[in-house]
């Protein structure tokens, strides 16, 4: 019997409390409404922002919500006014969205949608103000409008990016978040040319994508930069070809990477989020040409501080969101380079679980081991 | 006879100690070395950075010397190794150089020379550590390594920019400095596309001719921020369409630029040097695509401080210096650029005096009064 236009009852793992462990519930999923997609969810990964809104330290906590947002699936039904999508296609839910209206969208330097753009503090859809999942009636909240770690979840057509049917879903839905967001840093804001070098700061995994950026833009040095000298060897994979630690010197990171490379690197990408990580990721470029970029998320009270000197002696001070990617219509096209083997993605998952064991997910970041664990919904 | 390879006696305006009015004394001027040009100049005009050592007010003073450097010329004799310039050449020198040879030169995107970059503390040649200056023997130090409020001058062949001869010097010697730093800064480094909106700070020289550029890049509105309200009449000749004091306002002025334009301008540029100013361009761009262009010089204990998701919500900030031109592999295009009607000099140049009148050219400017006085060395 078609689900089309019915109440979907299934699995999903939500989260009741802050920190908590989630807990794996029959919910109902609504079919989807005005320019709303109702997609199967099949692999799921977890990033930390997941993380962070779960365990909600300093956020507005919004309980209980069904966290998760990279992930790949296919569409299952389509509401009204949906026409580019149609039930069977492979999709990636993204946590940000393109309207394709709006002065970002029709813009082709900006992918910040004004109608889209993620919000961490809505917890239902935008078309009604309602929530699709619900546990015997009570509504469960929203998170990022993706929602990904259910069977099957609703999102807006412009949160929805179709990709190649044939494109591994266990691999590519780490492209719906942070592989992109990195990858996109580099190549498409920093752009280093074939022989420059590149610093990034921080070898999680975001920083690693950016990393993968370096390599596959043929940067001849790729320095990394990280507190904890345990990273450089994963770090080698992702093309990383020097490391540099901090702690390990008297004078400031800038100083050190302006001395091993003649007065700094090409590029850098910061993906730490530490204020004094972004300033250093700034003052070590070189004058005349360097180009930083900033990708980590700070703190709500930092202040990004620097001599204007800096600034007036030729060095470019970009933020990036999302890798500067347009969810729509950029992101079939990052599958496409995992299709023909120019970007590497398979060294990113580190772990798999089944949707039973979601948790251990959890308990796998909360002590820093591997990059990616992908949750099969399947088993 | 000619004057190849011996010294020539001229008049100089000599500032012999701060603040006080510079004498034309006699000069004697060596021949051109290795790699050096003598040339006569015949217009030369006073911008701020000659009144600023003039008055060496926190700077290291050094006296006597012979300030200036935006004029226009003509090569009397060049030096050993000189090859592409000759006696004849029409030429304008340039505070700053471009020996061909350095990483920065070879860069597509840096002009800061590494052996030639404005030095401020300099007062001889590089070739040999001397000046090629002196009265009775007694050395004069060189300003920059241009020395133009001369009747001869001898600057290093990298600094030496060889322009059309039809181009008028009375016109052309204005983009030595000023006029090619402001317009640059727009059409190289901040490069609005036609239609955009582009808010300039500080409409003095420099501020104007980024309005130039924004003018010429076809901008739909060009924004003027100044505190002196008696800048806006001159500055709508110069493409200004609004006027914003921040004085006339109890909020930032990027707030009421952000209001004026629905989340703001396009693109800044900064020609101030206030730190205030150069915070306010920076967030009076719209997130998304915006960006903010610095060239105003600060203090030296300014920081440039900005909460972080301003950058995160890509926005860019970079600095420029000397518009980016290579002094001489950009310059004399902008030369053509005047000669094709394409940007307006003339209305720059709103006072002309004899040489032996160049306090005037101070009093004007220590005044406030015009943009550009132009000093007629043959007068």
């Amino acid at each position: 019997m078609s689900t089309v236009g019915r109440v979907i009852r299934c699995k999903a793992a939500v989260a009741w409390e802050s920190g908590k462990p989630l807990s794996i519930e029959e919910v109902e999923v609504a079919p989807p409404q005005k320019n709303e997609v109702r997609i199967k969810i099949l692999f799921t990964s977890l990033c930390h922002t997941d993380v962070y809104f779960w365990d909600a330290k300093g956020q507005n906590p919004m309980f209980p919500r069904i966290l998760g947002h990279e992930a790949g699936g296919i569409v299952e039904s389509v509401g009204e006014g949906v026409t580019d999508l149609e039930p069977g296609d492979h999709v990636l839910p993204i946590f940000t969205g393109e309207c394709k209206e709006c002065a970002h969208c029709l813009s082709e330097e900006s992918n910040m949608c004004n109608l889209l753009r993620i919000n961490t503090d809505r917890g239902e859809m935008i078309h009604d103000g309602k929530s699709r999942f619900s546990i015997n009636g009570k509504p469960i909240y929203h998170f990022l409008g993706t929602s990904t770690f259910s069977e099957y979840t609703v999102v807006h057509v412009g949160q929805v990016a179709k990709i190649n049917p044939d494109a591994p879903l266990d691999k590519v839905c780490v492209l719906s978040c942070g592989m992109s967001t990195g990858f996109g840093a580099t190549v498409n804001v920093a752009k280093p040319k074939k022989g420059q070098s590149v610093a990034i700061f921080g070898l999680g995994a975001v920083g690693l994508a950016a990393a993968e950026g370096a390599r596959v833009s043929g940067a001849s040095r790729i320095i990394g930069v990280d507190l904890n000298p345990g990273r450089f060897e994963q770090a080698k994979k992702f093309g990383v070809t020097e490391f540099v630690n901090p702690k390990d010197h008297d004078k400031p990171v800038q100083e050190v990477i302006a001395e091993m490379t003649g007065g700094g690197v090409d590029r850098s990408v910061e993906c730490t989020g530490s204020i004094q990580a972004m300033i250093s990721a700034f003052e070590c470029v070189h004058d005349g040409w360097g180009v930083a970029v900033l990708v980590g998320v700070p703190n709500k009270d930092d202040a990004f501080k620097t001599h204007p000197v800096n600034l007036l002696n030729e060095r470019t001070l970009k933020g990036t969101f999302f890798g500067n990617y347009k969810p729509r219509t950029d992101i079939p096209a990052v599958v496409e380079k995992y299709m023909n083997k120019e970007l590497e993605l398979d060294k990113f998952i580190t772990h798999s679980v089944p949707f039973s064991e979601i948790n251990k997910a959890f308990e796998l970041m909360l002590a820093g081991e591997g990059l990616r664990c992908v949750i099969r919904m399947d088993a």
